[in-house]
């Protein structure tokens, strides 16, 4: 009933089981063509593989039972493909290969279709955040530090910060791809022993197959890969957090600078009904927390020993998963909160007045820098604004000072607007050299 | 007295306090002339502070004392620095900046002087690495998964898959610099508002005048670079406790393969003289464990609020310098550990001959796969092979097989030595095509 | 497929959807009956709830379609309550209480169920653990520290070691039962607004109803009793991981110390039939890793602001279940890998006398220090048993003390019995003094 | 200049390395004196030592060297003390142990110091809680759920809900008590084989020379204690960051109901002289975030191998000084914090006028629920409070209900005094129940 909150239906497609032992069917297939192509098997084999491995004609049921009989990840589900395959060709699936073999090329097959999520989602938040910059480029806001109304921005700055980072994300994902994308095949203890001469040669063809590159060496024990992947969307994750946190807290009605958008017939609150609840933004925070933490058992899995090591290895099969799906569902959550952002920029001009104190006081320093030197003029303000500090040092007119530093904001923000504008232009002169797909 | 464990005495001259006020003041100094070059202070003042904004001219107990008093960040340094400048000067130090400013850009010099160090000692580590590979591209040793021998590798295809891990760190650090190597300059919340129309123009000079790339917006709360350098680190420290591991388990005497090289004058045991304990293999899994730690606190430290936001800002200020000591002094012990690695290969060979049953099945059934097929062959074997399974199937003349198997182990190592060549060669040519220094 | 490698059967009937919408159920009966008690809605409306409030009456399609469409939490599985209660009673469902009213008060009751399931565990495990520490009391083994063989222990030390940890886990549960197995109930903001003077008389009965404690004071965003409870999943996590991998290391075949039990009809490799892994020990190590990231997670949400939060509580969603599913699953497969471990005195034995050397080394020097002094008798054995240290020292008849020192490890071993003994006496006489059973 | 951030005077005394040296040295004369009154060393040589052992009678820089020469972790320290001890003495310091004796010993006694330390800090938290909540009992304020004001509290129930959470620490620092404060003595692999049949009474006068309980068997790969504790101070560093954001939240001028008290002479912000940052209380998070981390590391390290593993061990020397220090650190601020905390209760009220349509929708919807029915009034009120619903349903007298329900907020609160009575009373007879100090 909550599945929605931690995955997307997209996502769902790609990890839920059937979808996954379909995966790891057509890796056995591949692996038979490139064996049958290098002469290993005979191609007819290599056909019927690749023809009835298919999660719908197998007997599931058996091949659960025999996972369970075996103790063994993937003999249950050759036995269910074997028991289809004619005779002459039971011997030629999974051929010389090993469990880690599937599941770590199906893992690279996997982070093949995320990233490519993440990256048509990142660039159509990164759209919806040029957006609102370009908009809002010169909308000045309060700006805030710990917590505390400080000297004016732009709500464009804001979204510029955030489509900054989000285009970080998208240079990541581009810098990485070809590390992440590579095959396994491995065999027993990653040196392809049951081949002899020929290992290479069926690997290049297995990872050709797939269209996968062909790492260097073999991976099994070296997990770095997926480490790196996962820390790309835990970053992402915690972009989402940040942007989510900062909805969630300009959505106070005390200060009501911004809403998410209403959801139609939602309910917030049963026994607060006035209530409206930021609580997609505060779902942004919630994922990004758990995929932090399975980020962290990744990393950890990354000290791995010998040859095969199934201590930081299978634990990859529950926090990997979770990355992903976590990741995904507040790409999908992040773009719904941002499409229909409310930002009230009368609240936040009136927010601006209401601490013109705060607002102006940087620019009232500035104005008595020049003539009192910055440190002594800092000084002496922060004796007049105090609370203790009743008289204001002679000279010091304080009141004609913010009174004409808050008439005129341009000079404040007049570097948020720029920054605003270099980062919208930028973005989308990036946007226009990229592909819109990932891989 | 246990400072060494914990890092290099070189990255501890990079985050000694002294070391960091100097960095602070010399990015003071460099502020300073940065704003003479637009005109916003006299030239003669940034050449005072220039000249005299260095640790052995102030009055650090004076700047102690008044950081305690303001509570304050850096007004104490400050004080103590106005306090030899020219009277026309002292209003001219640290003009329109804050504390962030200062310490992200010297975040941002500490990434370029550890990256410097991370990159030449990777490197260092790849030529050793590498250097194994190619010594013992055919030194047959026992494979082990799951902690069980299996089948043959050599030790050069262990080695170069470290090197080849290594080597997509170094990828890393080359992809990222430029992301990670921006200075910081944005005052009070971001937005330059202290300077109007000039931010972006002072922003440039003071860049240029430390190296450091420019952001396109102020990055006070957008924290990813820090994160992806710390990530990286992470991962180099897991990496070394990966080889680590490996050095502290093949060292048993039980299997005896590998020992760190021993320190003259060191004593292992007190109560037992007679042990030689790796270690400095061992001590590099703790480092990565803390560094693992920190790392995580950086990760959530992405989540800020706001303009400025201490929480997370203020763990970097332990964790990050914790990341680049730990990892450094990593880097620092593998090196030596395995520029004096002892490869013990007469024990290699003894080990294979001992578990010659497991080193040859994977070859034995690859041979009997080509009369029996794979699955039929591989039931028999596991029943000919299990401890109830005294009668063979007839037929299935396993002595001779294995034998056969042993006195040529050539093909099954054939694919290890070619992926070996693999990373040797690729390896080498990248080296070749890169620069010795980082940045 | 894989579903029991991260949980139990007897787990799952805990966490799983139907159980848990049960669950909440029944907690909305019982608070329908302690309303009625106080006289807050009418005894028949009580009644007809209490016996409606079945998963296999309501329509559960309606319940999960009626969740998405109002985005809340617990409204769509009211709506379906309503729709089979009598027209008078579906106003006195969920009356003037919250979502987190039934989630926390769920998660107490799953505390209970899963407390009782980890302490029936544990103590199966301690019984275990204590009948090996007491069948090989002075069954002599070779220590290890730093993975190198050292003096000699005896393996009941070692069972007793880990059933002296098991014990305090046991104390752990004991001590914080009281403090976790409570009640919430709170609505709108932890106050009970909604009740008047009514609040606590209704807390007082609803709590009753399921046998739980009464809180103090609500605890919605006091979250420590949760991460408490998970703290000690996690260490009772840890110490299973600890046996795992002291198995995992024991189990190579270069020490062969220990197995655990063959699988029937398991299937360790397909490419390497001979081989028997110890995958259940090792599977020990994955699930506390994965235990550790989801309390870690926990932990993080301590931190909550206001009267609910989010961010914290939501993730508790998915990363309390999995502290409990996966702890459970360690211990079910703790107890199986102990229950038929395999012990090889004969081996231990072996390996004593193959490592005499470093066995008796401590003894040795025992002998030599009441003659030369400690370190002075250290120092020699340092030089001596060096590999440069050919000649030995004049006077130090190594040879002699080593032989008389390996007839008789008595001396070694006697406090290894003495503490062996301890533990199992202390072990024992805590069991009788307990409840077999926790709550 | 900012190691007052990270710890408190009274800390470092317990950590700083003089202060440590010194406790080892006092270990090592309580072990002399143990040993002596077994009669395994003379007693004059213990007396000599228990004289001698002193850090400011040693040549440090003589210790340190030697640590780096031997490459051990107390050898240095040994020789410097055996170069002032009587020729006679000197082969009887450090007599039979090793290093983890005494840093486990010394861990234990940390455990005291710190444990006290952290007791009489709650105690005088909760003293300050409990006035507050004492005082504010029925000061009525809006409750936050999910950052949306909604029905209200009172600041007495708010500050109740924080000392019950400390009074549960206290709770935890009571039952861990003697679980966690005994002494380690195990010798080379924990067995005590050095001292044949007189281990456990040189262990047992061992531990009462340093008024430490003596464990069943030796805990050197048994961590949980450590671990154990480090939970605690976690789940405390949680407790004061959970109390230390919602200063800073309630604190943004917008909401304006607390103040953390001003520092005399401090300067929140140089470009924004009027701001008064909360800097203390986002402390209380950052020092959280870092304590989660290094407790992180300490739970990871309870997965020992063998006899002595120093990858777990060795972190542990860095992270558990970390997670003590910054405990401590915290609750001194926190203190400082609570002590002076300025509760605006004119500026509290004025936001329950402010906020009355969300402070009286729970009793709003309670009065309608009794003649409507809860679910169909909840419906209703949706409906008419969401901004389309201008038209309120016929008979819905919202205008009048609300004011009635505001004009008496007795009844919406009356729970929340009731609760914080229970606290107070409970909480004062704990405390006069129970020692001042722990341990």
């Amino acid at each position: 009933m909550y599945a929605h909150l931690w995955a997307t239906p997209e996502l769902r497609t790609v990890f839920d089981e059937p979808a996954r032992l379909q995966s790891w069917l057509d890796i056995l297939a591949a692996l038979a063509r490139a064996q049958a192509r290098v002469g290993i098997i005979p191609r007819q084999s290599a056909d019927a593989i690749t023809s009835l491995a298919s999660i719908d004609k197998l007997d599931i049921d058996m091949a659960a039972a025999e996972t369970r009989r075996t103790s063994h990840s993937t003999l249950g589900l050759i036995h269910a493909v074997q028991a289809i395959l004619p005779e002459e060709a039971r011997e030629h699936i999974y051929y010389g290969a090993t469990v880690q073999d599937i599941t770590d090329t199906w893992t690279a097959l996997v982070m093949r279709r995320v990233g490519a999520i993440v990256w048509r989602d990142l660039r159509t938040l990164e759209d919806l955040l040029l957006g609102l910059a370009s908009q809002h480029r010169s909308t000045v806001m309060v700006g805030r530090t710990h917590g505390q109304p400080g000297a004016p921005i732009t709500f464009g700055f804001k979204a510029a910060s955030w489509a900054d980072e989000v285009r970080r994300h998208l240079e990541r994902l581009r810098d990485g791809r070809d590390r992440w994308l590579v095959g396994q095949f491995g065999g027993a203890v990653g040196v392809l022993g049951f081949f002899g001469d020929d290992g290479l040669r069926v690997r290049a063809e297995f990872c050709a197959e797939l269209g996968l590159g062909e790492p260097t060496i073999s991976w099994l024990t070296a997990r770095d890969r997926v480490v790196e992947f996962a820390h790309v969307l835990a970053m992402v994750s915690s972009t989402l957090a940040r942007i989510g946190n900062e909805v969630y807290e300009l959505q106070r009605p005390e200060i009501g600078e911004l809403r998410e958008p209403p959801i139609p017939g939602g309910v917030s609150s049963i026994t607060m009904p006035h209530k409206r609840n930021p609580e997609r933004s505060e779902h942004l925070d919630t994922l990004a927390r758990l995929v932090r933490g399975s980020t962290g058992v990744l990393l950890e899995g990354m000290v791995q020993t010998h040859e095969r090591d199934g201590r930081g290895w299978k634990a990859e099969w529950i926090a990997f998963p979770e990355v992903c799906l976590l990741t995904g569902a507040g790409l999908g959550l992040a773009i719904e909160v941002l499409d229909g952002l409310e930002v009230d920029t009368d609240r936040m001009a009136a927010n601006v007045i209401a601490q013109s104190g705060s607002i102006t006081s940087e620019r009232v320093l500035a104005s008595l820098s020049s003539s009192l030197g910055k440190h002594r003029a800092q000084a002496l303000l922060q004796e007049a604004l105090s609370e203790s500090g009743a008289a204001a040092p002679r000279g010091l007119e304080l009141d004609e000072l913010t009174a004409a530093a808050a008439a005129d904001l341009g000079p404040a923000v007049a570097s948020a607007v720029a920054m605003t504008d270099l980062v919208v232009e930028r973005g989308r002169a990036a946007r226009g050299n990229e592909s819109e797909t990932w891989a």
